[in-house]
């Protein structure tokens, strides 16, 4: 089986990033020469990998993606096993649970944002969810290739998992009465588990949970996008550890 | 010139609002009546807005959207004027200046974390960014009906008229010395403004901005999805002001 990488900046981070096993690199013989173009030739060099130059009609069958005229084929991305993950030494580390996030867009700038914020691995189930498929590496801008994607048969079975090892669980929900700003992230590794886009974090898992949190709303509107939620949570812990790094 | 809205959701956000002209909304017959439909179609009923049931096949056209079989013919959106902005009396108000998003997705979830983050109103130059279409309107949940919209002809006049007004405008700038959650944002009107996906923020407006602040990265990765970069900052802002309150 074999994955499709789409645009200049996912093939290029495929490239940069050598996690992939690349098996061929496709260019439209229409596309005009540019800088992104030439780094994507000059890394295939580089690391031995065949490109090749074919009509625009070949790219017809990937016309509802943004290829920009590049692809890249490639194995499927390799996900990390969970006992292997908790069996490596982790301080002060993070990681980010995803209970049912369907929208390909959304789970591509989770990752995204998860990569810019130093979390370490990535958790989805197998079911339930959206995979990690050519969108969503699109999306990430090629983050995938940074993170480690664990997937898991049963969350509840992955947070008790945790929660022996010693990690910190924290779910976002928006009942829960505590704000996500008054947890102290420090000192501690943690995972923070965003829920599906409209039925949220699963009840077993809510219970599950040491923490539940909330992003306090300002106005009584809907919710927020769970890569927005996200995003405000992921980077308070990123503050309250750098603020106290300084101290 | 008419808008079209699309999705049960985006719909229903139009009808509560009220703000938005509806001319009229169309239903396909294949339909199965849920919740949601029943909401629209008692909504439309009280404001005496005609709703029509049609094949199928009528929806053709907007095949490329996820229209879930509802659609609404409604009134462009009504940008508001700056000067009718500034003309209002502010307080602890903050108001988001987008410098050139291309993207329909980001424009629309950036829109929908303002009204979550109560953001007064979303600054738009009318070239160079994408405007206010179905997309945004769709993924934003109709939360452009929530917001005021300005938009203008030039952003650095817009940031010059900011000023003069006592706002204190903050660009977001991958390579600022300050970081985000150094700024104190109590007690002040404040504009975040946000680049472009790839270009960032414009030089004219760095150079008239108050203060320029990043977003630590934690891995030397590309750079943070603009939607949720400033989910990021706003939510800090959010976070400031509710601890201050709570004092």
């Amino acid at each position: 089986m074999e994955d499709i990488i789409f645009g200049k900046n996912s093939v290029t981070e495929a490239l940069i990033s050598g996690k992939r096993e690349i098996n061929k690199i496709i260019i439209s013989k229409s596309l005009h020469s540019d800088q992104k173009l030439n780094k994507i030739k000059e890394l295939a060099r580089e690391r031995g990998i065949v490109f090749q130059f074919v009509a625009k009609e070949k790219f017809q069958p990937y016309a509802e993606f943004n290829h920009q005229g590049v692809i890249a084929q490639v194995a499927p991305i390799k996900y990390v096993d969970i006992d292997d993950f908790l069996a490596e030494n982790h301080e002060n580390s993070s990681l980010v649970i995803l209970d049912g996030v369907e929208d390909s867009h959304n789970l591509g700038s989770i990752i995204r944002t998860c990569v810019c914020a130093g979390v370490e691995a990535v958790i989805i189930p197998s079911r339930r969810n959206v995979q990690v498929n050519s969108t969503v590496e699109k999306i990430s801008a090629g983050a995938v290739n940074h993170i480690k994607i664990i997937k898991v048969n049963s969350l509840s079975n992955a947070v008790e998992k945790l929660k022996k090892s010693n990690w910190w669980v924290i779910a976002a929900e928006a009942s829960a009465e505590q704000n996500y700003y008054d947890v102290d992230y420090n000192d501690m590794n943690f995972a923070i588990v965003m829920g599906a886009e409209h039925a949220g974090v699963s009840k077993t898992i809510l219970k599950a949970a040491d923490f539940i949190v909330k992003i306090p709303m300002l106005k009584s509107f809907n919710s927020l996008n769970v890569s927005n939620a996200l995003s405000a949570i992921i980077f308070e812990t990123v503050r309250q550890r750098l603020s106290k790094v300084k101290k």
